[in-house]
This record gives structure tokens, sequence and C-alpha cells, in this order.
């Protein structure tokens, strides 16, 4: 590109109508001339070839993408990490912003994912190391979209739970349980104060436990728990299958009883979750599987919160992601802008439930909560509740009690005596210390 | 876990029947002690809590996933990125191959890439850097997928077109062409010796340029360039989209002319291919956006192997892959192996035909058939055809004259001789040396 072509790829936000961009914010390391290597992400990713050949005409006015913002970090040593390229010359680490035209793609996710980390992002010369950092969506795009049916107010009001986190459980065994063991795993958990027993993101509908049968049985063991406690309890049966037996999946698992659905966002596309989030009369949990595998390493693929982001723009009421325990190697602020993504002002969108998880029990309720700054969060426990040494009644009310005692502000050893459920649990993290 | 709790996720293939068991290859870089980070490993990706509390069972010999082969790489100073961990002790590369049991999710690609990586595999204590190498399936596994429709026998047929690459050509400026012009474009092109001219796969269904409108004039322009020459044409449609429109987008396009589909595979999830696959009467031809943000990587991820295996099995009688040329940053060992994975013996599986793909053009076509080293291919040039001097029917005849100066044993030099189409390419590229 000579200079008055990459002049084509910059301007100032004044100079666009921004109703027609989105935003987008990248971490690239650029390998040669920064303006050069800018104008090619930007002309890969829009109008790679944007004249005809033999015709006087431009299509980057309308189509093209370009940077609005430039910070250059600084010079570089070598790339923070190896990564086979041709280009030679200084190497700067930079933080952009693009302004993507809309009107390429469309409210559409499969096309907004082809944009905005597709071929032209990933594959521009000059520009080996790329992390998408987030999005920006005008009115004008977000209109198109419906967002969660329920969101936060609405599982609330279904478990006419308030002014507290929301209490799921992951029924462990996690594999191998029958329906009629696996119901009575959860009928006991519910008793002992969870308001959620969930499938695992792993159990979904398999022949040694079909979807049928398991929500039929579970749906009866709800209505007993509800009978028996007086309070609204909810199954949340694991729907991820194949795309086009999610609608019927819905329709088994509601009608037998499941009263939320759990759906592995990425494994089967967001897009299906979009889907299914029209079609469905319960609320929609979505589980974080894959994520890690583009979002873990700090300066190259796609942050976390961009997918938090677009499942919330799919229609997620709540969202299940990687929290804030040691085994989920994820930095404090990167669980603390997911959370932020789930609540924070999105337009007409309804807010999702955050449920940062990860190997938690009562012991870690406290931190998660504080971590939180809210009560706005779903807490879930797997083995924290099922592997409790006196069973999974207990495990529930463990954690029960490990609320108590943090709404009166009372230690946990304090609250345990006399409270054979949770002193275990204490007495269990003293041993091991 | 115990000395026994590790012993439960280590076996011998022959202790196994291997019918019923996923073969997972993984790199990793396990923190402490090799064996408990392993149990750990196979535990949180199958069966974290493998039996009820007060019962005496054990869920293992039936649903644990277990480390079947393990080689030591050697030690490292440090993990390979830097992840945040709490685990402590000497830090070991590793290769490992795990049986994982496919009964745990059955034959649906959302489950199963939930089960290979997600939580438990990128969330286990003790591995902090992983990479999901390969994935073998039994016959038992495979027989439950159809995959392509057509594969590469089915295209040749199509095409009439033996014993030589296919030439695509995708259609550029790839974003803001009307579709008359658009589909002009595309006709000189086949005029020239194009098999198939492509939609790039960032252009879709848009207001500016509908399926249904291109769709007709590009149907209505095939019609003509097969009569003119002679010889059948494709014209490649992109229809991804929301997955609740595919299939009304196949038969849109479709019944307007589009004779093969392109599809970005991973932007709208395996799963909707499949779908598709199901349901097509035209070859699919996959295109690869998203893929780097999570292969790139050498020793984190999921690497393009495992993509493009998948993607044959969802079905794709053809994969555009990231190819040869500098721009693709793909070490030459990887495009080999991705053009293996859809040329080999697959169980019933038809072959797909792989396209290496990335700034291609007449001055390339020998060094990706060498590299390739067979025809089964499919070379695709954007702007080496529709960017050429004299226009696209001269850029497709460049390529075709590339491939009789191949076929012919002389150098593209000589051969450009009296052949101004190849002339102008081979003086370009001498001007610039």
């Amino acid at each position: 590109m000579n200079t008055e072509d990459i002049k084509g790829f910059f301007a100032s936000r004044e100079q666009l109508d921004m109703a027609d961009y989105l935003t987008l914010d990248y971490y690239l390391e650029c390998v040669g001339d920064i303006e050069t290597a800018l104008a090619h992400f930007c002309s890969e990713q829009s109008t790679a070839q944007w004249k005809r050949v033999d015709h006087d005409e431009d299509f980057r006015p309308k189509y093209a993408a370009r940077v609005i913002s430039l910070t250059i970090e600084g010079e570089l040593e070598a790339l923070s990490y190896p990564v086979v390229h041709f280009e030679t010359g200084p190497i700067h680490a930079c933080r952009v912003t693009i302004a993507h035209p809309h009107r390429n793609f469309g409210a559409k996710l499969p096309n907004l994912l082809t944009a905005v980390c597709g071929e032209g992002v990933f594959f521009t010369p000059g520009v080996p190391v790329v992390k998408l950092l987030d999005i920006g969506f005008p009115e004008a795009y977000l209109r198109a979209f419906d967002g969660p049916k329920f969101g936060i107010d609405g599982i609330r009001d279904l478990l006419q739970a308030y002014d507290r986190p929301i209490f799921f459980g992951v029924v462990k065994p996690n594999i191998g349980l029958s329906p009629a063991n696996f119901a009575e795993i959860a009928y006991q958990s519910w008793l002992g104060g969870l308001d959620i027993a969930k499938d695992d993101e792993m159990l979904a509908d398999v022949d040694w436990s079909s979807l049928i049968e398991r929500s039929r049985v579970l749906g009866e063991a709800r209505a007993r728990a509800e009978k028996e406690t007086g309070e609204p309890k909810i199954y949340l049966a694991n729907v991820t299958d194949e795309v086009d037996r999610l609608l019927e999946q819905h329709d088994i698992a509601v009608s037998n009883g499941a009263n939320a659905l759990l759906i592995n966002a990425l494994p089967v596309g967001l897009s299906a979750v979009r889907m299914l989030a029209r079609h469905t009369k319960v609320p929609l949990i979505g589980h974080f599987p894959f994520i890690a595998a583009f979002s873990r390493m700090e300066k190259y693929g796609v942050h976390s919160r961009v997918m938090t982001k677009l499942q919330r723009l799919a229609g997620l009421d709540s969202i299940i992601m990687p929290g804030f325990g040691s085994r989920m190697m994820t930095p404090e602020e990167e669980v603390k802008d997911n959370i932020a993504e789930c609540l924070q002002e999105f337009g007409h969108i309804r807010r999702s439930l955050p449920v940062p998880g990860g190997s938690d029990s009562a012991l870690t309720l406290e931190t998660v909560y504080r971590k939180v700054g809210s009560v706005d969060f779903g807490f879930v426990p797997g083995r924290g509740i099922f592997g409790h040494p006196m069973g999974p009644r207990a495990g529930a009310m463990s954690i029960r009690q490990a609320w108590e005692a943090i709404e009166q502000g009372i230690s946990l050893e304090t609250y345990a005596v006399g409270r054979p459920e949770l002193e275990v649990m204490v007495d269990g993290i003293n041993r091991k210390k």
C-alpha cells in the first residue's frame, strides 16, 4: 500500500457516523512500519481490494474498517509469543480501536464473529500477535437483539429469592448416576437449601440417563421438594446437543418439569443459543467449555469478556464462567470484568446472572461474595455439596449456613459451633492446614 | 487423591475395549507430581467424583478417562507461557494419550467438544498449559456420522475436472459490489478458466447484496458461462448466517443456481454444519474464521488438525484452511497435516478437498502443488485473479496457463512468452525483485 492507500484506513470518530460502526479494541504486536501494518489490519478485515480494476471507484468510505485510536505501548525485543512470520523491522506493542462498519455483515452472530476474529484479523501481514479485547455496539445494532428473556430479575422472581446470591449445585457424581439416583441426590440438596440443582455440563442426553427420563424423575422430585420446603426450586437440565435437536430437547425437558436449561454456548455455537433463547419458556444458563482455549494467553486470542458480552447478547439469562478459585487459573481482574459484563448497562438488553464457578464450597462463599461486591451472583459448588461427608442435604445446608454467617457478620468458625454441617467443612479445612 | 485413587485413572490399551474409547493426544505442562496431575486431568474431564458419599461403588471402570500412554519430554525451567497457577514443584513437558469413554456423551459434536476441550481439560490443578493435538475415533463412533455427501470425487464429477487441481477464485472487491457487478466479474473469471467463483467468507446475506438477488444473477451468469465454455462451472454462495436460517438460505441459493455453498464452520458451529450437511443438495465448502485464535500457539490451545478432522466428520466436502503463503503464519508441517486430514483413510467417511489458501496467484501455484504432493487440492486466489491488471478473465487465464506450464514441465518465465496474462504476472514479480 502507498501512503494514500494507508490514509483511507484511518479516521477520527468525528468523521464517522458512529451508529454505523462497531468499535473493536485490539492488542496488537506490529512488525515494521506501524501505520502500514494497521492499514493492512483494517483492509484484511473489511475491504481487501476496494476497487475494480480499471474502474474509478473507492469502496472504503462505506465499507472499510478504520483505525480511530492508536496507543503505542512500547517497542519489544521480540514478539510475546513465537509466531512464524516474514516481515522484518522493529516490533511495537499497540492498543488500537477500529471502527468496523456493521453494514458489511448485519446483526448476525456468525457473521459478526467472522468479521471480528476471522481470517482478516488473524492473518494480516505484519501483525502476528493479536488479541481482541472488547467490542462496543451502537444502539442501532443492539436493537436487532432480544437478549435474555428473563435475566436476573426473572430468575429471582421464579425462585422468589431476593437480596441474596442464588445457590446452585452441580449434582455429583456428574457422570454415571441413574436418573433415579440422580433425582434422590438432587432432592436431598433442595431440602438442604439449594435453589437450583443442575446437571453437569458434561451430562446430556445419553442412553444411561436419557433427558426424557431424567427430566421426568427430576420434575417429580422437584415438586416434592417444593411441597416439603414451601419454596420454589429449579431443576437445571443440560440440553446441550446437536443444534437440530435443541428445540425438541427444550420441549421434552420443560414439559417434564425442568424449569431452567443449561447450554454449553461455544460448543453449540452462539447462534444456536440465540435460536434457543427465542424459543425458550424457561431461563437459559450458559456454561463455558472451549473458552479457555482462546482466552488464557494474556496477549493472544480473544478476551473472555468478549464471549461474556456475546453470550448475554445471544440471550443467556445466566452465565457460568471461570471464577476466583485457584483451579480456574484466571486473573481476578478478568473474573471481575466478566461479572461486570453481565451486570452493566447494555442498551435494552437485560442483565444476566453471573456465576463465577470452580471448586467452591461453604468455605469460599464469603470470598466470592466480597470479590463480586453484591448479591447479584450465582454460587455453584459441586463436590463442595455433593462430596460433603454427611451427604448432599448437609452439603447444601452448609452453604446456607455460611450465607447466614455472612449476613449476620459472624465468623464461619463461630457460626459453625452447634451446626455440624458447617462444622465438618470448617474442621476439614483446619485439619488440612 | 491418594495412590489408589490415582491408579484408577491409568490403564493399558489391552485392559480396555478400545471400541468404547476415543483416544485424545495432548501436550501438557504439569506442575508438581506428574501422575497426580494426570489423574486429575482424567478425573476433571470425566468423573470428577466417582462415588456417592456412603456408597460402596466406583464409576471409574465404566466412565473414567484414563492415561494409556505417557512420554515425559523433559523438565522445563518455567511454563512455556505465563499462566496464573498455584501449584508448586518441578514442571514437566509431557505427551499423553487419554482413552476417553464416548458413552459419557455419545456421537454428538457439541458434547464431544465439551469433553475434549472443555472445563475439565483446561482447568485441571497442576496442568496450566494444554494443547489438544489429535483425536482418534473408533469405527463404532464414526459410524454415527455421515461425513461429506459429495467429497472430492463428487466435486470432480460435478465439474468434470480430473487429474488437476480445482481452480477457485474469491471474487474481489469482496465487500461492496452490487450483485450485477459481482456477476459480471464472476462471469469473466469463469470464461478465463476458473471452475469455482466464490463469495468471500465475509460476504453473506446483506441488504446491499441479498443472497436471493446475488444467487439469482450469479446463477444466470453461470449458465451463460457454461454455455460459452462448454464446461460445468460452480458458483459458491456463502450462506453463513444465524443457524435457524441456514436451511432456508440453502434452499434459496440452490434453487437460484448456486451449486455449492460456503459456510464458516466455527462461527456457525460444527453442529450447524452437520445439520446443513444432512440437508444439502450441493457440496459444502468450509472456511476457517476463528481457528487461529486457539491454534496458533505451538503449545497451547487446540491444534488445527483437530478442527480439520471435525469439519470433515461434520460433512464438509471441501475445507479451506490457512495455507503455505507467508501471510498465513502457519508452519509448513501444520498445513501438510491439515491436508493429510482431508485425504487420509477415515472409516467410511469420504475424502474432503483440501484448499490451502492465502495470497495465491499464478506465481504460487507450482509451490503449492509441490508441497501438497498431488492434484487433489483446491487453489483459491483472490486478488491474484481479481486484481490482475488485465482484469478477472485474464487473471483466471494466468492461473490456467501456470498449470499448463507445470503439466508440461516448462518454467513459468518461458511459458509466459506470448501469453500476456501470465507474462504480466511474471513481469510484476520480476519488477519487484
